[in-house]
């Protein structure tokens, strides 16, 4: 007889129980315990939301879809809409031409078929043309695959690397969890790369080297290196001579770069702009066969913040036509993404152009999305750099802020005793007092000794201040009751 | 240096090399380019369109959605429209209602947010209330995890019961490849037990046990019994008593039933009834404590047959506390499925009931499609029984036919000089002849020496009587060349 699974944990596979994914762990749980007890209960708490800034959820804290997807998707889903003379009246001229143009592409319209393994045709050449407008450089439709979201695409390129721990993949740290978490349910080696908090997360090449060379020294197959750029959660955004350098390292060292290029449209640093790797490894004049590359992006992040739609690709380049069916295959064995969140994928790589009906309008929901975005980061920055021993950087780009809080030794003690690093401790009883969720940087790592908070930019401008008050006010109980 | 991406295949992983997925393999990719070459060259084949009967994909063979689900979808898609007066002319008031009530449940109405892992708890509240009309017995929200159709699902399953090679899962033969596939990636041991073709693929719980000891003597642990039902390829239903011994043999030795029934709208014959496993168990006494049971279900086939939308959910029973925990993790590392598939899966699960606008032409709908299937599923059952050296038995259930053809020896021995299995290349004979894509036996396992394919019924009614006469043309054409 075999395991009694009602009542045990013996016989699993060892590599889920080692896993650990931070963004939705224990603290989670407790938030959403925290919130059905304020609807039993109103009262019950010294607040009266719980506040998510635990994940960057736009729509979750009140950010409002871009008109121009919506009306598209709703088109698509119920194409009898397109017969209807009421539905000029309801939908933008140019939403109805583009479901039209797409429903077009979709052999008997329909959009509840699978479609071939990699996404639809159609949609992949409009992706594969809006590279080509962001990067100049071409893009081929069949490098694209449709995934849902950017997490399944991550999973598909651990599993295609990684046959034995002995394989490695160089990893930031800190690092959206994802990251670790594929490498140690797919059984690799996950090799830690330190950035430079003191140089605001800067990615050095020196720390690649040693690592990579401390680990061959140790007889690891170390096979990628993983960049997030702009960083999660670090928010940094990559200058464009250090990228040159990391695809150089990958090139020299025969790595597959895998570029985790989610944030691209959140930028928010006058100064700095985002690169794709695949521009800056072509306009170094290296092609297919010099680098494999693989670019992750999702309709989750940047200004629209589909997280739900689940829409998402790879590019997938560098790659021998044998390997592409292996890939290939594995996409098949899950049919195909969602068809929804597929001509979400295509609708960001194709928005509205000057002269559509609908550019104004969406180029006015885009730009309020974004600027607002850029006056929260800055307004978090200054508010955490306000507290005593916490320290900021700059989010040049992406959702969050990361700061470093320097804990009093007798709150690491008490951290010590509550069984719980110390700044899970720290995160559990702002949660407690505040009822704002972060994650603790433990969930990221983070060098031995210090100590961060990740918190999303996202909840809505109007109520930044209270959250700011709430928070200082936390803070400086905090402190007070473990200062030395 | 690491591999060379570029010109090789060495340094990936085995295990995804070595799996394989017949259902969208070489043939597809053959027929695909036939497909292109019609486009640019009409005229150049026998045949002016391929038809897709390589997969359960009704909408990409003409089937319509069922315009009910299509309208809630497209409301919650874009819930702008609730507010315009023009809405209720497009839509009917029932599905208005719906989308109100599930945008309801969603904080801040957000269909653009990340869902909890497990899915919106106000679906799953409705999925677990269709489950208990179902099968009259309770359903737990909390059991339900909300997927990307059923395969995800799968892959979590497989993920967690396997550790190692030494792992095994007991699998049909023939069975839907998904699950050769999913065990091979995560490196199990398929387990595989035979359908008994001469009694209509019946189930013999002497073969479970059969084969059980024997793996089990091989020193393999043995973790769980997946059963399809309806069964795919074989479109058998199982008998109610036979579903009990199954229970009792998974009961008796410790194994998690793994219990796939997404064609559970889709039984043909008259005589037969879907029950579920959990029903059954239920009805012996046996509760959580008694039986570890998953079952997993899909918006893909059914009468709504919504591939594309991936929607799906596992109802996840008899497991301690810490091993929910365990799959918790594993959704929430993917942090959730799409939520118009989850909104989906509510509905396929709610639909329509007496009194409700929309009900007659639901159910107009639904059973035009039902019975067309079982006329279609009729008509090809006496078309391939009535070939040369083919026999077929019944579809009382799912989406196909599985023919087994007695090959002559001389196409056997071609298809050893071509290099292919025998059923693979009557298959490919046949694509190329009339454009008709079939999946041979080999892609689903088969007894060695027997020969078969699978052919989905699902081309429209009034286009079956000319597949029926190319395929017989074919067949005729194929005897006379290789008859001894």
């Amino acid at each position: 007889m075999a395991s009694d699974y009602s009542s045990t944990l013996d016989d699993l596979n060892p590599k889920v129980l080692k896993c650990a994914y931070a963004i939705r762990g224990e603290i989670v749980t407790h938030a959403q315990i925290l919130q059905q007890d304020l609807t039993e209960n109103p009262g019950s708490h010294p607040f009266n939301e719980i506040l998510y800034c635990n994940i960057g959820n736009p729509h979750s804290l009140g950010q409002k879809p871009i008109t121009f997807f919506r009306e598209v998707l709703a088109l698509c889903d119920h194409p009898l809409l397109l017969d209807r003379s009421e539905t000029k009246a309801l939908f933008s001229a140019d939403s109805i031409e583009r479901a039209i143009q797409i429903l077009d592409q979709i052999p008997c319209r329909a959009t509840g078929a699978y479609s071939h393994s990699q996404g639809i045709k159609g949609l992949r050449d409009k992706i594969a043309s809006g590279i080509e407008a962001r990067d100049g450089f071409p893009a081929d439709p069949n490098d694209i695959f449709l995934t849902d979201g950017a997490s399944p695409a991550v999973h598909m390129m651990m599993q295609l690397l990684i046959g034995s721990e002995n394989d490695g993949i160089l990893c930031p740290i800190p690092q959206y969890p994802l990251y670790s978490a594929s490498i140690t349910l797919h059984g690799g080696t996950h090799i830690s790369y330190y950035l430079d908090e003191e140089t605001g997360w800067a990615l050095e090449i020196s720390e690649l080297e040693n690592q990579l060379k401390t680990a061959r020294s140790r007889g690891v197959n170390v096979k990628a290196l993983v960049v997030i750029n702009p960083g999660n959660p670090t928010g940094r955004v990559l200058a464009e001579a250090n990228q040159r350098e990391i695809v150089e390292f990958c090139r020299k060292e025969g790595l597959v770069l895998l570029a985790d290029e989610v944030y691209q449209e959140n930028v928010y640093a006058p100064d700095k702009q985002f690169y794709s790797f695949k521009k800056i490894s072509r306009s170094m004049g290296f092609g297919e066969k010099d680098i494999s590359l693989v670019s992750f992006h999702s309709a989750s992040k940047g200004y629209y913040g589909e997280c739900g739609k689940r829409g998402g690709y790879m590019e997938f380049t560098g790659f021998s036509p044998e390997i592409r069916e292996q890939i290939y295959k594995l996409a098949s064995v899950n049919l195909c993404s969602n068809i929804s969140g597929q001509i979400l994928a295509s609708l960001i790589m194709s928005p509205p152009k000057v002269g559509d009906e609908s550019y104004e309008s969406f180029s006015a929901e885009k730009d309020a999305i974004l600027s607002s975005l850029a006056r929260r980061a800055k307004i978090l920055e200054d508010a955490f750099n306000s507290l005593e021993g916490v320290t900021c950087y700059k989010a040049e780009g992406a959702l969050y802020s990361f700061p470093r809080i320097n804990l009093p030794d007798k709150a690491i003690k008490a951290a010590e005793e509550a069984k719980t690093a110390p700044d899970a401790f720290y995160a559990w009883r702002l949660l407690n007092a505040t009822g704002i969720v972060v994650v603790s940087g433990s969930g990221f790592g983070q060098r031995a000794g210090t100590w961060h908070f990740r918190c999303t930019i996202l909840p809505q401008e109007e109520k930044i201040p209270a959250i700011v008050s709430r928070f200082t006010q936390f803070h400086k109980q905090f402190m007070d009751e473990f200062r030395g």
